[in-house]
């Protein structure tokens, strides 16, 4: 036990070996080395390692260790790998497995599942768990209300340092983890908060007024969880209340779910800019991940033959000089690739507030001007290239001026496109990437043929 | 002022026409507005509207707010800009600034800085201050020693509550922010925690060992900070012990600097998937981006080039059908596309752990799965354009094969070249797509430009 806990922490991850033994001591059957192995691990990890099972191997460790699953190693599974193991479990397991959850936990675990399984998870709860879960669910998707737990740790503004301990000594059912007390006046608005190290470094007598922290943020039941992700990360809090649309208090958001919500933005916005739809994870099936990477790839298939018209515009001139047909892929591909850079510095700075309208201008004349340089340079590598390959100074001249024109309108594009679209409501993660392409793809063969056309022919 | 708070609560970020009004505010030289606009302001907010100037701007109000400028926007402010607004700022105003930061705010403000700045920085601090930030400057870069603060509230394991409580009533430099107490043995190892709340809700004469909690994890002093962001993300941590190499406690890492790691980790990983260095901002200079764009062109045109040569292989076919040079960039383009999608996938899966030696040939087999399926499904919809455009059913069927082909060689190639690289310790995020993407347009051009040379002369 002492050995596998070590390992981990050496390395962080799980170690190299682990899925090996394990499934080696699933196929012996052998459960005491199951529980040997398993046991110590962090619910996190366990749910990693059934990620990294076959098919096959989990169902059968499942089947030897029911009694082990518990609800904290079904919240850290991810959505599809959920319903697969909640359907592996019988009623039983899983209304064991779920009942020490706190409430917000069993939210997370339920809100993505199938209406069958989601029933049969609220029914292994209490009444009064489940109504408060439920009353969770009422909210939006993605909203501060799903996000929060709605068990709070308050005080009247009124009370004294000893007052608030001795409330919290004849409490008997605390949140596992909370880092404020929040005060609240008597209409139940939030005030303020008191840390809780103030509160345990100062004497008895003194009010909590006293202790209040100067800085106070307040997040809506129905705000986006984006927006009070970004709220936690700009302003480095750690807990934050609720309020409804009466401004009383009715839960408190935690820094380590804001943390997981930005997390998961991330990686959204990182597959979305790379074309794959943002739900999709590495232990989806064929079939989900083909349909996920479907509509990217069809996108593309229409930009492509958009930029095929404009090549066969120029077919004479090319059946006439084949080089070019040698050298336009690297035109399109070098203004592809600026524009590509250009836009994904664009995407990051709209996520983070930090491209606005305020200086939208001035960082499209800075791509401008990068295209400008970056394009001249290889302007002049290219032109040499050229005119070696070919034998044909004209046609060095011809691929340089195309390869600045091309990579400064990957700069404005890469910048402008993401920039509108955002402006239109439309996800810059999601869509620049297609336009930007296009725009690159077509400018580039359009620029360096139509070119050659006039100049060299 | 209670305007300006209540904007920027209800969208988040900075209130749209902020920067236009402080432009017009400095420029009328009304220092009495801009201490109403800017004083209720939290200090990263201050920063991004520094940020969101132009250089003239920004120079204009330093002159006018240098009494406005804390320490804590500095350590908000981006590398560039930090380095710019301390050389605006005397040596006086910066001493004001810094004097009263932590010194873990203080290490994060001058390990990137300038030797001279950061000398000036050092000198502004009292002496045994300067002892401290240059005792954690010791550390290597981006360890844990770096991220943690040596401020650490700790207490004897076999203390009482009551003990506890009295200790902490006692000291007059507890930290401003602390979470739990660390129990420790008399050689002072750590030997895990109580949080805040625990001690609050229990009687003063209970010993801190029965309120410990059972997950426990400590970070050695020379940790990388990505394995310590990992490891908060992974198992849910508030806040850790730092030891040194005898197992002594030394610092505390807390969640919020663990969240800061794993956002510029997120970062840095979309940029170098783009092809851009980690390290670029959005106030980058028009020569300093343009450097950090170069490196990816430069290797891009090479792979370009290299791209070339296969098609110049080819010139007599596409002299014969001048059609293939009108396709053939759809071929390229989207098994292109299919393997970003492929590798963006394998990136952040191996960025998370999730992706590993257990299940990379699951995982390879997968996406050569999807890449047949959407190969086929696009290979029937392009043999049909490329039949129906150019009147030849062969023309369709020979790029029908290239299309599959190239998909399938874009899964495979998207999965395992950046697990092959991350064997070689290369980041995975960095060099990927210039190989991928070679491979796509290789194999594309070739399939594609080869079959036509052996089915169409």
């Amino acid at each position: 036990m002492a050995d596998t806990a070590e390992m981990i922490e050496e390395d962080e991850g799980l170690p190299k070996n682990l899925v090996a033994m394990v499934v080696d001591i699933v196929n012996a059957d052998d459960i005491a080395s199951l529980n040997t192995v398993l046991n110590p691990l962090h619910p996190a990890d366990v749910a990693d390692l059934l990620e990294q099972l076959n098919e096959r191997d989990r169902a059968a460790l499942l089947a030897l260790w029911k009694d082990g699953m518990d609800g904290e190693i079904l919240s850290e599974l991810g959505d599809d790998l959920r319903e697969e193991v909640i359907d592996i479990l019988g009623p039983t397991e899983l209304a064991d497995a779920v009942r020490h959850l706190e409430s917000d936990d069993v939210v997370d675990l339920v809100e993505d599942l199938g209406e069958d399984q989601q029933e049969q998870v609220l029914d292994a709860l209490n009444a009064s768990d489940r109504l408060v879960v439920e009353q969770a669910l009422a909210y939006p998707d993605e909203s501060a209300g799903r996000l929060m737990q709605m068990e709070v740790v308050r005080a009247p503004s009124h009370w004294t340092v000893g007052e608030t301990i001795d409330y919290l000594r004849a409490s008997d059912d605390l949140p596992e983890q909370f880092y404020h007390v929040i005060l609240v006046d008597p209409r139940m608005k939030p005030v303020g908060y008191v840390t809780l190290g103030r509160l345990l470094g100062t004497p008895r007598p003194i009010h909590l007024t006293e202790l209040m922290e100067d800085s106070f943020r307040t997040f809506r039941v129905d705000q986006d969880e984006e927006d009070v992700a970004y709220a936690f990360n700009q302003y480095h809090l750690i807990s934050a209340p609720v309020v409804d649309e009466d401004d009383r208090l009715v839960g408190v958001i935690t820094i380590d779910d804001a943390m997981i919500v930005l997390d998961d933005e991330h990686e959204e916005d990182i597959l979305r800019l790379a074309g794959v739809d943002g739900e999709s994870s590495l232990t989806d099936k064929v079939i989900a991940t083909t349909k996920r990477r479907f509509p990217w790839l069809a996108v593309n298939l229409v930009t492509a033959i958009f930029a095929s018209l404009v090549i066969s515009m120029f077919e004479d001139t090319i059946a006439t000089l084949v080089a070019l047909a040698v050298l336009m892929p690297i035109v399109a591909s070098m203004g592809g690739n600026a524009g590509t850079q250009s836009l994904t510095v664009a995407v990051r700075s709209i996520a983070t507030k930090d491209l606005t309208s305020a200086n939208v201008w001035r960082v499209i004349r800075r791509e401008v001007y990068v295209g400008l340089i970056n394009g001249a340079i290889f302007a002049v590598v290219m032109g040499i290239v050229g005119w070696v390959w070919f034998g044909s100074p004209m046609l060095g001249v011809v691929i340089a001026i195309a390869m600045v024109i091309n990579m400064v309108v990957a700069g404005l594009a890469g910048t402008a496109i993401p920039v509108v679209l955002e402006k239109f409501g439309i996800d810059p993660a999601l869509a620049s990437g297609a336009f930007v392409t296009t725009v690159t793809d077509v400018v580039g063969f359009f620029a360096f043929l139509g070119l050659a056309a006039v100049m060299l022919l």
